[in-house]
């Protein structure tokens, strides 16, 4: 543990999120997805939720504003009901990028491809399905 | 994930306590534990708590019970009170372990050199002190 | 060994199975099958039968309920005769779910082609010709 | 597989077998032995009962005939009743070595100080308790 | 060494022989073949001729018996006469497949790609030319 | 590179700084100590000097409060004068820990022993003789 | 550190530079490039500038002279502007090769398949904006 | 070292020569070739030139005589004269092969391919250009 | 193979026997040493004598002349015959060195431990019991 | 290769000399001495003169100033005469440290406890005898 990072970020997520660059991608995927078998490097956060994983993620992690949507998800098949933790999500990411405006929607098949070209996924354990998310980094500026 | 198993246990935590045999003893560490400089195993679980982490293993791993005791703890250097999850650690413990009697009081470095001879530590994100605890394994009855 | 977790499933199978994710696919090969030339993952069970491991895996295991038919195996060449493993197999599956309906049958090569690509391929000692299986994951539900 | 071996025999375990050498020893370990933490090499039997493995072994394994006991059991502490299994061990013995007359009785901390120089240490799941033997490697004569 | 297991037969090409399936390959090359640059699992038994080690694989493994020919040799190129080796290959099948007929002839660049999606191939010291020799594994059948 | 993470430090440096517990050291070496033949683990931050290092560690790194005396130099052997590095030191780490007092003075061989048993050694390009520093990690606690 | 080595070079990095031949290519990348996720060779240079190591390298490595442009930038996407770094590194380039003219531009996604093939990636901590620069290799003449 | 075996000899690159069979080439490439970007097998000669060590290996190695030109160059483009190096080649091959007669001349792309598909590559620091040499492996024959 | 290396002499032996130098040991050992338990570098021999293995590398290895006894058995316990292997060992032996002289005899407890410090031991599978044989290597000189 | 780096050196070694700190010592090793069985980290210069790899080595590597010998050599046992390469040594260390004035002699066996210590052998193909030679690192100074 260090002072100022959150206890929820492992020493080899921190690893992780510093080693990719403007225009990698991460996804954190719910307990359900097949992550073993779709990761470049997977990182392991078995028994949290997505959500607490994203707010600790976006204290260091800018998002691409190069893009009009660096945020994505998996379009849920057959059903016009949103899940009720993509309004969580959206409430997380407000809180460190007050433009944040919509989410990229992905189909099933172009989320799994995308999840195993992006530079790591992190497996946890959250319970809730269509939880998946995947994030585009942004560029850090000096302050 | 799978049925059965609680969502806190990663795959690399089942395999090492699976592989654990009689007399075998594991570690769980707080969060302030030099667990990566001391053990032969390591298995990480940043961000939990080691009461979730201890009722989730007990569901799972029986208590040695050729010896008096089983569970050891780290001696508080210079104080009285006990340290309040000590008495959480006592209600896990005897949920799965009726005949849990009393705590193995162990020296800081009496402690730190049982950690090294463990088959494996645990690393926690448990912010409360004096939260390390040492299991020692029993034998698996057939019924 | 653990309590509550049969002793036919070594460390390394419940780390596999753990590690899977809906969608991914399991294979329980016969003794005869070429397991070490074909598998991503390859868990030896030696000596053992496919049906015994079948019905340990099914106690953790859900089987993926998104498609008709979660179970294959492996279309058995000019003959009318179904091999009586198969209604063994049938049996251990319905145990477990009673929604068991029937199997996916898959021609030889096609079923070599999907081995090479499902997560993890179980060798067992079972002396059974045609006793070749394939399990699809389901999701597990929080209880 | 192969013909003439029997398929309780993994290939990590016949290769373990030809590696060894005159002099060398084997312990085949019950489920509960601490064999993970003991092991030089280490071969993974789940499932399988001690005696079993030992009748495999020895269609192939010379007992070594330069020390009078080369099977080795661990004493039972403060008992008189020998475990049933060690009669069963004696009688499979027996039908390799017509010669063989009686176990090497060693204490239990002497027994995990041999199994740690033992070349390798096969985990079983075997149930029973004090099942656990060390055969030395005897001279393979030509024919 | 063990009992009953010829002495030209490695640790390492007794394990290959155990992991194949029906179906898999192995090339027994001779001293001139690019066993190194070919071999998905290479295993070296230099100083040795390719029918010795044919007599000592072929007393374990079985021939495939689902295709007609499953020993396959390379086509000399623009010669008639038979390399007196291959009698002598002849001659070992048959002492343990008494319906051995002939061989499958393969020209010298489609023989190249047999042995480089083989399971294995075994690098001997043959100075015999046109001594390799490809044999398809059968199924091990229960007595 | 992350939001408020100074970019002198690595991704592998965040990553052991995270993973050291209470009492473990970490040595910020100089350019000519003997860094590869002492380290545990070694991070190369070459081309940097310390007190930049020392700086964007401690912004994360707590001091151990434990001891007296949580920083240590080397003793400068036969001389009076204080290198002039150690008062930037002395400042540097004020900046964090306004009761900083005074640092423990170890002889030449002692240091590299308490080096060589340190989690980790980072190596500096420092120019500066006698520039070494070695740091004992505090208690993180939650606010 | 060695006599005539800039202190910002790494042991690794003059290793990579040695190990080029003629036509081989290395990148400088900035902080935001996404260096470990295209890097075949990952050398890392955190909190460096690039003018600096760009310096530091060509001392000892030689300008491709068999083509017109040994040096590539990443075309600025819809700006007329120049970066104000680019001038530094022709400075840079101009004390160790007087005949340098001008450098190739290459459009962003052409830039990052170059990058995959470059032999090395070098990650600087460089926070300039379209700061990344291919330096390809050209012959070491004896003298 | 051993007697019999050219000091300049490595036991790396003997151990290669022997691996090598029928048809396989090695590069023996100039200071200035990219061998570590190109090679499958790589074998350092630092500081030697091709002339030396191309004697010392062909003392050892058969030249393909099922080829007409076992020994490739790679073509000097838009020159006439032949570089001196190669007089040398010619004269070093003669010693050990009377029918040698010319060389393949490849062009520079080709045998970039080429050196990609060789079993290995030897670095040398050769100082002349146009110095690389590819050697293809004959067979070898009992006397 | 090469020309004029024995074929009974693999590649890995050869370089095992180039990397050694003067002073350093190599065990030749029969089919039943425990080669593997005690063996720093293990080059295997399956099905070879030790004999023609001895004749094959005297072809290149000098034995030390520092020492009056540079070869070594091990002493037959309650023997006075001596086995007749080491007559065939001191007429290969006197092919290479005409001032061979006798066998330095050594108790077999002292054989292990000196096999356990050789640098590399060969496993053979010679039959004849008592044909273990350690050669110290000496210098070679240039001629 | 690179620009002002004598071709002698490999990538290997320069890495291995910029990793020395001060004290650390490295040993030039004749073609005769035990280097791989001695060395914690082994660079081979096969066919290279100790004194060509001495002077290329010296024009980075500054000797310990702290120590009045720096240079060690190893003691001929029973001998007046000085080995001629001695004086080639002195004459190259003068070279570059004009100070230098005598060498430390070992005792044979110190030399080789002295080589196991030392941070990396350097084994050349060096045929003069007694022509081993230690180097101890200094400090490297800014100018």
């Amino acid at each position: 543990m260090l002072k100022g990072i959150p206890k929820i970020i492992s020493p080899d997520l921190i690893k992780i999120l510093m080693e990719m660059g403007h225009g990698d991608e991460i996804v954190l995927a719910d307990g359900n997805f097949p992550a073993a078998s779709c990761a470049a490097n997977l990182v392991r956060c078995d028994g949290h939720n997505v959500p607490d994983i994203l707010d600790a993620i976006l204290k260091f992690f800018p998002l691409d504003t190069y893009t009009e949507q660096p945020v994505s998800l998996m379009k849920v098949v057959g059903e016009n009901s949103e899940p009720p933790i993509w309004r969580e999500f959206s409430h997380v990411i407000k809180k460190y990028d007050s433009h944040f405006n919509s989410f990229e929607m992905i189909d099933r098949f172009d989320f799994y491809e995308r999840a195993k070209k992006a530079y790591a996924i992190v497996a946890t354990g959250e319970s809730a399905l269509y939880a998946n998310i995947i994030l585009k980094k942004g560029v850090v500026i000096d302050k």
